[in-house]
This record gives C-alpha cells, sequence and structure tokens, in this order.
C-alpha cells in the first residue's frame, strides 16, 4: 500500500489520527523514547498548538477559522441539508488558491521535469485494489453500540474516555486544566471529565496506552476496552467488540452486481497499471517520472479537524522510476545538492528528541541519512515548491520514518511537515517504494510491467543447466510430466549442483537416464529488471489549509483585522480596483485598467461599493490581494493613479503607465514591493477608515 | 433535471443514446416530419457518419482511433485487467490538452467574465438527488436474461435485433448492405442479420418503432418486445420485463448504513446548495455567475461510442442568476450582437428539415428566435470559444430544443452540436431553467435561496386582506386553527374578493363573526424573488474527442502520415527540439534553448533519438506539435536555428534570439506563421524522411 500524505505520522496523530498499514503491521510496541516524545507533546497541546504568526503574534484558530469561512474560502458541503461531516466546498477564494497551487505544482513538477502527466479514473474494480492490499488492509477499528447504533472509532474512543479520566484526575487533585480542551470538549458532546482521582499506577497505565495508540490492532484494543470499561461516553452503554471498516467507498460499476468497484484511495494505482505503455510513449528512456492530479477518497469513521481531514480530498502525486542498480543516481542532483533542509531524522526520533539540524542535501546523501540522490533530489524540489507556495520556512521539517512506521518494502521514506495549530502536520509524504507495486501487478495479472534494456556488453552467466531427455521423459511420467518438469526448472543453483556432482559420483538418483546436468556458460544481451519507484505524494487540500495558517497575521491591534499574505502567484485576485467613490466620472478609467490589465495576464476585481476606501481594502486583505490601485479626481485629471502593496499598506503614486508595468513585474515577480517603492514616489493620502 | 452536455439530443441518438427526462415524460410520440429526419439520417450513416478533414480527405475513424491510442492520447483504464467498459485513462498529450482546454475555459469564462468558481464534492447524500429528482427519474430501462445473467438496455436491444432483421431484408432482397455496418457487427458479436424477407407492411412497422425509439417508456418497450418476439440476440433466451435502473453510481458516506450517498451525476447541484453564499460573497449584486469544473458519473447500462460515452467524465458548467423580470437582459450584449450562429431552429426540425441558417446573435434574440439576451449572450461566447479551441467551423450547429425535449420548467434550449465521425453530437448546453432548481430546495430545506432587494421606489400593493378574531378564532377551531389559518392565508385575491363580496352582500359565511375582509394598501419596500439561472454545460471529454476529429488530417498520400493540427494553446507541447543527429556537439545550445523557451513560458520536448528529422517531425505531427526547430552544424558556427511550421512544413531560418521571439509571439498568438514566414528568411534543406 502507498505512503500517501493523508497519513499522518505519529506525532499529530496524537490530536488527528488515522490508519497506517506499516504501523498496524511491524509497530506494536512504542519505544520508551518515542513515547516521551509524544506525551510531551500531548501535554504541551492537547487540542491546539500554539501557533504564531510571521510578525510573532498568537493565532487564535477559531478567529482565522471564521474568517475563512465568512469569506468562503471553505464551508461545509450541504450545509442548506444538514451538513455532512468530512466534506466541504471550495468558495471562490478557496477555489481560486487551489487552482494556483496546482499550476504552480504542474509548472513546478511536471513541466520542469518532463514528467508524464496522466488522468485516470476514480472509479477502480474491486480486483486491483485487492491486489494493490488495499481491500484487505485499508482499513480501521470500529465499536457500534448495539442500543443506539452509534459507531465509534475504536482508538479514538479509547483515547477519548481515558484523557477525559486523567483529566478528571487532575481536576481531582486540583491541578490546573486547559480552557481550550475544555470548551472544545464541551462543544463536541463528547466524554466529560468527572473530578475523580485516579490511582498512581493507573494513571501511568492510561499514559502508557495513550502514548502508543496508534499501534494497538482490533483485538488489543478490544482487550483495552475491557479491561478499562470504556463505554459509550455519552449513554454508559456497552459497546461491541471492534471490527475492521473498510475506508474505501464502495460501489458497482454497470447494472448487474457483478462488478464491484471502489473510489480509488490514491492517485497512484491508475500511474501503475499504465507503466508499460509509459515506459512506451517515452521510447524506452529510463528513468521517467509519471504524474497525476485528482481527487481520491476515504470514508473516515468519524472525520474531525476540518480540512485536514476530509472523505474527498485532491492529491498530487509522482511516481517516478528508476533502475534499482547504480545507486538511484539524479541527472539533476548537482542543481539542488546546495540547498538546506531541515531534518527530524530517525535516530534522534529513537533517542526521545525532535531536534531537528539544518543540512544540505548533498550531505545527507553523502552521509547516508537520506538513502540515494533521487529520494534528495525530491526532497529538495520539494522545499522549493513548498516555499514557492508561502510555507513559512520555519514551520516545515522533513521527518524521517523510522524503520517500524515504513512498509517492510520501502527503503527510506520522508515527510514534509509543516506547523500547524494541529501541530505537525504530514503534507507531502516521499518514500522510496522498491519495486513493490510494480511488481504484485505485474504477478497478478502477468503483463511484463518491467525494463528491457540491450546490455552494451552481453553478459555471460555460467550456471547449471538441465536438460531432459524427452522421448524417455514423456512415457516415464506421462500426464505428471508437466508438473515434473517445473519442479526441475525451479531447482536452484546450488541443488542443481549438488544433484550434478551425486549423479557423477553415484549414478544413484533414479532419474538419471533422462536428465543431464551441465555446467554451461548463457550469454545475456538483454537485461530485464522491475524498476523502483520514488513517490512524492501530496495533500493539496493540506498544503492549501496550512498555507492560510503559515500566511495568516492581523492589523496591529485589531484581532478582527485579518490579512492573508499570500505571495502574488498564489493569491486568489491579484489586484483590487477602487475607485474614490460611485461618482460615475471614474467608471471609464476603472473599465480601462480592468482591460488593460487582462491583456497583461493579471487578474483584477473591481470594488466600487459605498464603503470607504480603507475598508475596502481591509476586505481584500482577507482574501489576501495582494496589491490594490486607487482611482480619484485627480487620476481623472492627470491620469496618475496609487498602488498599494497589502503588507506594508505603503502607497506610491504615478502614471497608469507606469504603475501596470510595476504590478506586471511584481505579479511576475521580477520585481520586489521594495523595489518598486524605490522607484516610484510615494503617497500618503487617502487611506482612511 | 439539469439539462446536460451528456445527454444527446435524439439525432445522434440513432447511434448513440441515453436517458432524457424530458423525453421520457412529454415526448411519447415523433411527429411524422422528425421521424423523416432521423429515418433518413440512419438511412445514410448506420454506425459511421462520414466526415472529412478540414483539408477534404474523408476521415477513416479506424486510422484516427489507433493513432490516437498509439500515442496515448487515451487509453482504456485498466487494461492490463482486462479493462471496463466506459472508463478511459489520458496519456500525457491527452491530458496536456485537457489541461489546455479547461485553461483556456477558465480564462475565458470565469476570469473573463468575473464568474464565482466553486468546487464542491462528488460525493452527494441521496436527500440531496432526491430533491433535485434524479433518484427517481435518473434511468433507463433494462432488461435482464434470467438463464444468461446477461443485461440489456431495453432500448439498445430492440433496437439491434430490429435493425439486423431489416438488414436480412434488404439482403433477402439483394439490395446493398453496408460494410461497415455489417463489420462492426461482426465485431462486437451482436445480433446477426439472416437473409430473411419480410412483408411491407413489417418493415414499414420496425422502421416506425426505430424511428422513436427514444420515446418509449418501460412499458412500452415491454409491449415491443413481447409483440415482436425479441431475445437475446446471441443465445435466443427470453428476457424478463424491462425494469427501471437508476444511472446514478450509489455508496454509503459514514460507518452506518443510514447515509446513502451517491457520485454527482452532474456538478451543477452544489452551486445551486450555495447559491445563498456566493450571493453574500458577491455582496448581494446582481446578476452574478458561480461555474465549476470537476467529474461527474453517470453508470451507463451498456457505454458505446469511446469517449463520447463514459461513466466517469469532466464536465464545466456555468450557473448564471438573472433577475426574471426586465427581460432577461445582459450587460455585455452589446459586444458580441454581430457574431453570426450557425441555427437548427425548432420549427425547420418540426417541418421535417435539418436546414440550418447564418444569423447574428442580436438578430435571433431580436426576432424572438433566442429567447432572451443573457441566453443569446452565451451562445456567441460558447462559439466563441470553441472556435478558440480549433473547431472547425463548418462542423459547428447550434440545435434548439423542441418544446416536448425540454423539461417542463425550461423556457429556451440550445445545444452547440459538433459534427463528427458518429454524426452530430451534442458537446455544449445551453438552457434557460427558470427557477426550478433554487426552487426545489428552497421548498424542500427552508433556506432563502432567494435575492431580497431594496425597492428604489416602495411598491403599493393593494389587496384583499383578511384578519382573524384571534380571541374567537382560536376556541372556535381550536387545534384545527392552525390548518384553518393556513388554508385562509392561501386563499387567492379572486376568492378574497369574492368572498368579501358574499359576506357584505349576504352576511351568510359562516365564520363571519371571526374573519374581516378588506382592500387595503400594502407598502412593500424589500422585493424578494427567485432568480432565474442560464445554464451553459460543458462537456470537456467531449469537445476534446471531437476537437480531435476536427483538427486531423494526414499528409497527401499517406494516410499513415497522420497530423493533429491544434492551435498552439492547446497544443500540448508548443515547440519540438531536434538536434540534427546525437553529435554531442548540440548539446549545450538545445539545453541552452530549453531554458530559454522555459523562462518565455513556452513549453517544449526534445527528440534527440536516432530517427532521421523526417521521421521525428512525423512523430510530432501526430501529437499535433505546432513547431519545430533544428539545430544542426551551421547553428554551431553561427547561433541561427530553423522554424518549422507544422501544417506548412515549411521553415525558416534567423538567429536564436529571432526565432525565440517569433516562437513566443506565435504561441501567444500575437502573429500567424504567414507573418513570421513573410518577415524571416525561408529554408529548404535538411527535412528528409
Amino acid at each position: 500500500m502507498t505512503q500517501s500524505p493523508i497519513r499522518f505520522s505519529f506525532l499529530p496523530r496524537r490530536i488527528i489520527s488515522c490508519w497506517n498499514p506499516a504501523n498496524r503491521r511491524h509497530f506494536s510496541t512504542t519505544p520508551p523514547a518515542l513515547r516521551a516524545i509524544i506525551q510531551e507533546s500531548s501535554k504541551t497541546k492537547p487540542i491546539m498548538a500554539t501557533l504564531t504568526t510571521k510578525t510573532g503574534q498568537v493565532v487564535d484558530r477559531s478567529v482565522l477559522d471564521s474568517m475563512l469561512r465568512r469569506r468562503l474560502f471553505y464551508t461545509p458541503s450541504f450545509e442548506i441539508y444538514g451538513g455532512v461531516s468530512g466534506l466541504y466546498d471550495y468558495g471562490p477564494p478557496g477555489c481560486a488558491v487551489l487552482n494556483n497551487i496546482v499550476e504552480t505544482w504542474r509548472k513546478h513538477f511536471v513541466l520542469e521535469e518532463d514528467m508524464l502527466e496522466v488522468d485516470c479514473t476514480m472509479l477502480t474494480p474491486e480486483e486491483v485494489l485487492k491486489t494493490s492490499g488495499h481491500v484487505d488492509k485499508f482499513a480501521d477499528w470500529m465499536c457500534k453500540d448495539p442500543k443506539t447504533g452509534e459507531i465509534f472509532r475504536a482508538d479514538h474512543l479509547v483515547e477519548e474516555v481515558l484523557e477525559a479520566r486523567l483529566k478528571g484526575d487532575k481536576e481531582a487533585r486540583g491541578q490546573k486544566v486547559e480552557v481550550d480542551a475544555e470548551k472544545e470538549a464541551k462543544k463536541k458532546k463528547k466524554a466529560k471529565s468527572v473530578a475523580v482521582k485516579l490511582d498512581d499506577a493507573v494513571v501511568k497505565e492510561y499514559e502508557e496506552i495513550l502514548a502508543q495508540i496508534d499501534n494497538f490492532d482490533g483485538p488489543q484494543l478490544e482487550q483495552i476496552i475491557a479491561k478499562y470499561d470504556i463505554r459509550n461516553p455519552v449513554t454508559g452503554g456497552n459497546l461491541l467488540p471492534p471490527v475492521a471498516f473498510n475506508l474505501m467507498f464502495q460501489t458497482s460499476i454497470g447494472p448487474s452486481s457483478n462488478m464491484p468497484g471502489y473510489l480509488r484511495p490514491e492517485t497512484a494505482q491508475g500511474q501503475f497499471l499504465n507503466f508499460q505503455k509509459l515506459l512506451e510513449f517515452n521510447q524506452q528512456a529510463m528513468p521517467f517520472a509519471s504524474a497525476s492530479i485528482g481527487k481520491s477518497f476515504r470514508n473516515e469513521i468519524s472525520p474531525r479537524a476540518g480540512l485536514l481531514r476530509v472523505r474527498e480530498f485532491l492529491m498530487a502525486e509522482i511516481e517516478h522510476f528508476v533502475d534499482p542498480e547504480g545507486g538511484k543516481k539524479h541527472a539533476r542532483f548537482e542543481e539542488v545538492k546546495n540547498i538546506e533542509l531541515t531534518l527530524l531524522n530517525r535516530d534522534v526520533q529513537l533517542s526521545g528528541s525532535t531536534k531537528t539540524e539544518r543540512m544540505t542535501v548533498g550531505k545527507a546523501v553523502e552521509t547516508g541519512l537520506v538513502d540515494n540522490e533521487t529520494l534528495g533530489y525530491f526532497l529538495a524540489r520539494i522545499q522549493l515548491f513548498l516555499l514557492k507556495l508561502g510555507v513559512d520556512p520555519t514551520k516545515l521539517r522533513f521527518r524521517q520514518h523510522m524503520a517500524n512506521e515504513m512498509a517492510h518494502y520501502a527503503c527510506d521514506c520522508w515527510d514534509a511537515e509543516l506547523y500547524t495549530s494541529y501541530g505537525w502536520i504530514e503534507c507531502v509524504g516521499c518514500a522510496d517504494r522498491s519495486a513493490y507495486d510494480l511488481n504484485v501487478h505485474k504477478n497478478k495479472t502477468g503483463a511484463p510491467l518491467v525494463v528491457r534494456e540491450t546490455r552494451a556488453e552481453p553478459l555471460k552467466v555460467e550456471e547449471w543447466q538441465i536438460e531432459l531427455d524427452k522421448k524417455k521423459f514423456g512415457p516415464r511420467f506421462k500426464k505428471d510430466g508437466k508438473t515434473v518438469e517445473a519442479a526441475i526448472d525451479a531447482l536452484s543453483q546450488e541443488l542443481r549442483e549438488k544433484l550434478a556432482l551425486d549423479l557423477e559420483k553415484t549414478g544413484k538418483i533414479e532419474v538419471g537416464y533422462i536428465i543431464t546436468i551441465e555446467k554451461r556458460t548463457r550469454v545475456e544481451n538483454v537485461r530485464e529488471y522491475t524498476p523502483n519507484v520514488i513517490e512524492p505524494s501530496f495533500g493539496i487540500g493540506r498544503i492549501l489549509y496550512s498555507l492560510m495558517e503559515h500566511v495568516y497575521y492581523y492589523r496591529e491591534g485589531d484581532e478582527a483585522r485579518g490579512v492573508l499574505s499570500f505571495p502574488p502567484v498564489i493569491a486568489p485576485t491579484k489586484v483590487l480596483l477602487v475607485p474614490l467613490s460611485s461618482n460615475p466620472a471614474f467608471r471609464p478609467m476603472v473599465q480601462e485598467l480592468t482591460t488593460k490589465l487582462r491583456r497583461l495576464g493579471v487578474s483584477s476585481r473591481v470594488d466600487d461599493s459605498s464603503a470607504s476606501i480603507g475598508k475596502r481594502y481591509a476586505r481584500n486583505d482577507e482574501l489576501g490581494t495582494p496589491f490594490g490601485v486607487t482611482v480619484d479626481f485627480q487620476s481623472v485629471k492627470d491620469n496618475t493613479i496609487t498602488l498599494r502593496d497589502r503588507d506594508s499598506t505603503k502607497q506610491v503614486r504615478a502614471s497608469q503607465e507606469e504603475i501596470l508595468q510595476a504590478l506586471k513585474s511584481l505579479v511576475e515577480g521580477e520585481e520586489t514591493w521594495e523595489d518598486v517603492r524605490k522607484r516610484l514616489p510615494e503617497f500618503t493620502g487617502q487611506e482612511v477608515d
């Protein structure tokens, strides 16, 4: 199964968590050091992590969130029908930012690196996902309350109840309890904490369970639920034992019921299935990468955490196919090797710390910390991409998966994590998946998902070959002939050698008169191999949400005046056109500016409402519009207009032509605001609330 | 239910057909004139319509199709697992063209017209689609063979069997039978025609049934199947009576089974549900349009016809909300009124002809042929969009829906149809849907999906008002009070007047002592109305496929050398870079050109394979790459390169800088090839096969 950004790593999972096939399979006890990190993390940020803006202000998530909803960045889907948890629509500004992120991604990866972009269907027949492992293993554990019919995600339930008990214990001991957590619990009608003191030993047991809550399988959760008498937190009713719930949305393709299908849980499978055609399209040249941008689906049991855990989400995935031999070098590694990354390596995590270190990609690969050049190349490219979007570099780190977090076939895996009010969130996964995916589909279907290349020099292999005397072999084994032949073919070189020696020495082998075993030289002109896959996998919705937290701040002294300081390339609208008033004298020039900006490829909007200029700018600060242009009476007289910068709120005034040119170069990133401010005369009138 | 481009109109339906709610409900007999058109059409193009290229060559669909698959424009999904009918993946060039169409659409509609783009979920709870009518009516009729388990779409089956019999009759009468049709039938293992002569009367009956095959409901199809003894065409087995099969993919949202959901069959519903928020986002200003681009799903019973009938498809839909009063004017109508369209109006169709006429949009609206300015505006804008993509204007027409084709609430509807080898294909629908959608959701949920605007002058309404004497009313009606009050509220003005007169004249009304009826003047300061919706709805996959047929031609005399003459804005790659040979001397300049082109925003690819330059160009003609640049020994000496135009195959030679500038202006549409050819020196060497 694919490591994807949608699977949280364990650290943020204390707050929001999800299924991790590797965890479930290989991670049954948490090393003590890790428990410490987790416990520390859970103590300091029980529900909301402390997030500060670039300007050092403390972010109140509820204020930001209400602004994002009010300005229709996103909104719960089907709200007039009561809504459906885990489903959100993006309104105009959210949709524009999403499109800009996608376009930037496509330029940065697909075009810049000549990747082969494909668009595969979301509907997927069961057989494909059976082979990939999703049908059997892509599941969470859930408990049903037989009386009320309510369904709980088993690990969430244990977590919630034990946390409430620990809180009650704290209260009973007279300790301070976080107010935020209290509020949240009340709002969500969850387990109430009752001030009951627990034994010290019990507190320790609870804490240990919570520290490794992600690692329990169904039977283990069942034991915990029974042992600690965990019930429906609201009614107190007993629950049925946990059962596995597959997280894929199931449906049926076609009119008969004999083709069950699912909505894809990731875009990767479509790329693997088309490998052979893509290789041919690429004129058999290796290495190459395919890429895909599209929606995927996961039927979460009880989604929480807004845009970070949704049932339908946009992914962008790259599958870079590379020869497993030759160290997985990358031709453009030179270009990135001096880029510094913030790394949290697995040894540091094992030692119980979350201390990161800054290191160049070159050094990380050289020292073997990052497994190979190709993986390192993508880590650097991922960082460049995220910074282009406006991600705060101090809130970005690459965390290495520990051996027991990775799937058994993966050689190395790093997550790009962004720090948000929910803690560190995995937004991009970058895994070396070896040949796993191509192999399982090849084995299932027989399709040659391999590379065949002519050897520069033919390979000579000395080996023990077996020849059968067909004339004698057939009559001797009759209908068992095929089976026997296959068994002989499957004999290892070691066995063949032993057999040959036995035959020579003793002549005792019963079938000796039928077979000849000889050491011969075979010449291979063609090399056949299954490529390995390096998979950078992006959760676009998560990146968008984290980005909004990163670019948010508010005007000093007024939390109600929020600003989203998107870089121009990402901002929903680049320029706001503001006529001083609704006086018809301004209309022709506003119209003219709109047309000219469109011709320059710069998107603009007009706000000619009756609100004051200051209010109109404030409104567009919330939308992240980086530049504003005012048309006033002087404009009509002398054709000059003012240009305002969102972040500094400084203005310059110059001729229409000069301002338009400045806008074009600002939006295309050729000049910064500082450059423009220096070369054009400052303006200090007008912005009044 | 929304009219969408995915529902074919009846003409192409002779070949590919689908469900049409309006048809099913209101269209039970085809007017004789129409039957004539349909029959004529089915006689002349039984399976494949004759399509000629822009250059006048006859298109062989199988040749084109094999080229499109070979070059990975598209490919059947899950092919290594045997494939799933109706599901296709787009490979790199198809995906690039798709992205370019979407980007052009977004610029042409969303940005150019300040539309509010939203991105809503595909997963949709049942209640929403129950309200919209899809749960009850979005269905086709299917018949099951109880022995084999096979399922047939009832209308397709009748059609196939009767056509086979008619063909057998022709054979028996010694008439010529189309070879193509014969071949297709054999390939698809469908009903075989057996040379059996039919009575003339029977032939006439069959032809009449085929002419109106789209208009039969389940019981009617059942009768036909029984009367004409229609069976499983392969086994001859009897079939069960037709049952309705809903075309939506069903699933279940969340872990309990109490939230059934569907994959949306169109993007429109999400836009309607968010109307109120969008209106607020637009600062209550009317009119405005929302827009959405995304996948929709229809679980076709037995999809045929390649990319034209698929189970998962990309749509782009606009919902333009407009005040129903004031004639639905459009502020920018002036800009388009002189644009000429090819129109096939409903009267012409009713008279039995398919004769189109050229008319300006201005005249079409003025004469009332097109219902209103807003609808006319969008027809013109749709045409401009399609032509920008490279659609052949001679293969584009707008066909008006006939009264009995439209949903009962629609006032006017036009389809933009593109002529293809499958006949005329509906690719864009443009309907005036009145207030239907907002009303049904408003009535169901109580959400105020309305516009409230302050009247410039208060409206004075003289009306009969009824007042109840609450003190007497309550005791008189007790628990029925509310019902009685509601009934009184609902009385029409006419009835109230009559009641008032009766009361005055006779005093005989039993409840006269409780109510007062008086003519009074009510002053309305706020006007409340439900906007009407004009809905242009684009089937992007269909446009893409039709476009590929429109831009296709082959080099004179060599059908194997196909060309896709996409305009630069749509072409997957803009420039092919071709070094004369694999000589390393060329590499630095090729690399330099790549970098410079990228900086100019022009996508390019390098083909440095060992094939001849002519072969490399031919390969890229198939991919639709409009320009080629060759680097040869002279380039290395004097820094000149050649530029080749795909369609004329002419070349010019100039300095790197001049050619790069020319490429930029060609790709951005500022110059045509003719302009460039005139100002730069021609080059006539090099292109050899």
